[in-house]
């Protein structure tokens, strides 16, 4: 199990260091927050709910069109974070209110009054929001019905999975206020091939929702009546799965995707014979010869 | 023709070892099979024939769903190997009988009386086939007429080329026996967008062929009844080529994927270099100035 | 401002490389072009115009299908390299005279009388023009109305962006001649997903401007009559933007794209910065704020 605990060790310490920097204020935080049911904080600018392992954080500033201000990103990488080692929770929905899934960072904040200093815990916690998306242990779904422009975009492009209405677009128009989304790029670029990036980086335009799911930025698209039953159909699946499995190959695959073909298959195949090794591994195997339902051990 | 002479070198590396680790079964193996013809073994649960350069191996265990079993990853194994650098093979093709191209691995080897060694050697002999298909000399292509799941999956996204029928799907179900299809993603997310194969990864759900198209698992989808027809096509087309060009070419292209920009021209560049200086490199270039058909050295 | 210096160092290092190298030519043919309007010089294989900040640089050899021979590549390499670095410029478009975009390397240039040195010299001198395609301070735009075949679909994948008729369309065709296009895989390769690339190096058939805009070689398909109008609706928004914050996201873009996350978050969140620290990134959303449309300092 030197691979299984390997990885552990390396997806902890991915999003470790986000835990550490939170420190002292995450007890306040979660204070003000019931763990499960259907809570609801006027006060931050995000809401959560979760039921039967799924957590859904809704993005809840539609008057500034869910902008992703300072504030606004504490408190998504709090409802990220929390309690991200309960086996109670299975996969992270991430959603919006209102017709635009989020606008971006609030330009607001930008100014020159704000000082460099300011600027650069702006785009520093932008970028550990959308790392710790990655590095949580389960699986987290953007769901997106509306407009998703610079940051906005970056986070639909950071999410594991992506599902998306039929009137929803997507666009990093940053050049218009010049201001290139240099950190949506980030994103952007290693979920659409170059050229479509290049053009929506260098134009501003938008995409639809259909060219997106042809350039792969979204998984699915699908009738804005049916974006909340289909996305919830992914998450139900994902729910319904052993977390243990899930999250061990959620750490491999994208630990694997940047390292040459022999050692990406070191690697996984040590984890293949580690996840067997699960008794979540054996009991999956044995259900399936015994033609029986699995049980999960959690 | 340093590079060529390094390029033989690194290629050779690549599947020497398995050709090593093969060692002292080779023979008999060989020893069972005509090198010709349409040669077919009861035993043995891969069938192969050649003909004009063009080697099909099949996958021949369809009551079993072509199950990737240690033995029959073995026979495939030996069968893409067998005279490797011999010049009367320049391309091999891998189908399967009946309607599923294959399952995966066979879920009765991973239980656990079968005990970590063997479950490690299942998982290691898969990865090296997947690898031999790639630093093999001559195309591989995947002809696809029904479900592939898992390491069948696998299998289809590690070949050079891909055609599939119009009623092939793909999948990678291992989640729902508790064993996330951890190799297969190393294939995969190689082979398609991160979010398209993450979606198949965590939701076990299949995508249909056309999907496939749109996001790059196979490189064409046709009716069933053409399959076979556009699949000789590709095959007779390469057949006709100049070997060691097409070999020089693919050892070439695999290399410089994962390089810079700058070290992958010049690798390539000199790969052309050494391309010209090959007799029929000038052959080429002298019958093409010369308006006639050339004559390869094989 | 460290990041900022550092990436104008790191850009410069990449093209100023190919300027020493064009040393000594330079002046010589800078003087037999006129700086702006519509200057053509019948005895370069390429013409430029400019205006309004759009360089166009036309491949004016339709008799020879626009072949990249080496006195192509110097011609269309002087012109890109032109006043790179004047404000003048923002946005270079390369279209081509004729049914055929380019066809690729000058055949003739490649027997054996010429010799390895001079082969060398013509594979060097392309792979420096690709280079300097992606290296140059402002957008490349291929604007392709017909065929585009090896070198000349390496062309094409090494633009920024590109719009294509939906006449056109591209291949690489090498191994016909015994000659496998390495190099054109390199930008192709970087540009398609694997199986689609390997596809079109091992059969050099061509693929359609649908099937390229699928699989991301081109980011846009226009009917032919509106092919210019909308290419040039692309150069007039980029020409309409800030130079240096456009110069910036370009060369910041590239350099994140092959970097680990964390690197790669860390250096775009620092470019993020040093952008609002620009002039026109504080103009930029001054003006926003304000609700005006911003002046740029150039």
């Amino acid at each position: 199990m030197a691979t299984l605990a390997g990885l552990r060790a390396w997806a902890a310490t991915q999003y470790g260091y986000l835990q550490r920097s939170l420190g002292a204020q995450l007890p306040a935080v979660f204070c003000s927050q019931s763990s499960g049911g259907s809570a609801r904080s006027e006060a931050r600018p995000t809401s959560t709910r979760q039921r039967d392992g799924i957590r859904t954080i809704v993005l809840s500033d539609p008057k500034k069109r869910n902008a992703l201000s300072l504030r606004m990103l504490k408190s998504l990488q709090t409802d990220i974070l929390q309690e991200a080692e309960s086996k109670d929770l299975r996969v992270i929905v991430i959603s919006a209110e209102g017709p635009v899934f989020s606008s971006g960072h609030d330009l607001k904040e930008l100014t020159e009054e704000h000082g460099r200093d300011y600027h650069t815990e702006v785009f520093q916690t932008c970028s550990e929001v959308m790392m710790l998306i990655r590095n949580h242990p389960v699986p987290v779904i953007a769901m997106v019905n509306g407009l998703a422009t610079a940051a906005g975009c970056q986070l639909v492009a950071s999410c594991d999975i992506a599902v998306a209405s039929d009137k929803s677009s997507f666009a990093t128009p940053g050049v218009n206020i010049g201001l290139f989304c240099s950190t949506p790029g980030v994103a952007l670029g290693r979920a659409v091939p170059r050229k479509v990036a290049l053009e929506m980086l260098f134009t501003g335009e938008p995409i639809s929702a259909q060219e997106a799911m042809l350039h792969g930025l979204v998984s699915k698209v699908v009738p804005e009546e049916q974006l909340e039953e289909e996305t919830m159909k992914i998450a139900k699946k994902i729910a319904s799965l052993s977390r243990p499995v899930v999250s061990l190959g959620k750490a491999a695959f994208y630990k694997q995707l940047s390292q040459d073909l022999r050692t990406a298959y070191s690697l996984t195949s040590q984890v293949m014979v580690d996840n067997l090794a699960l008794q979540d591994g054996q009991e999956g195997i044995n259900a399936f010869i015994q033609k029986r339902k699995p049980t999960w051990s959690h």
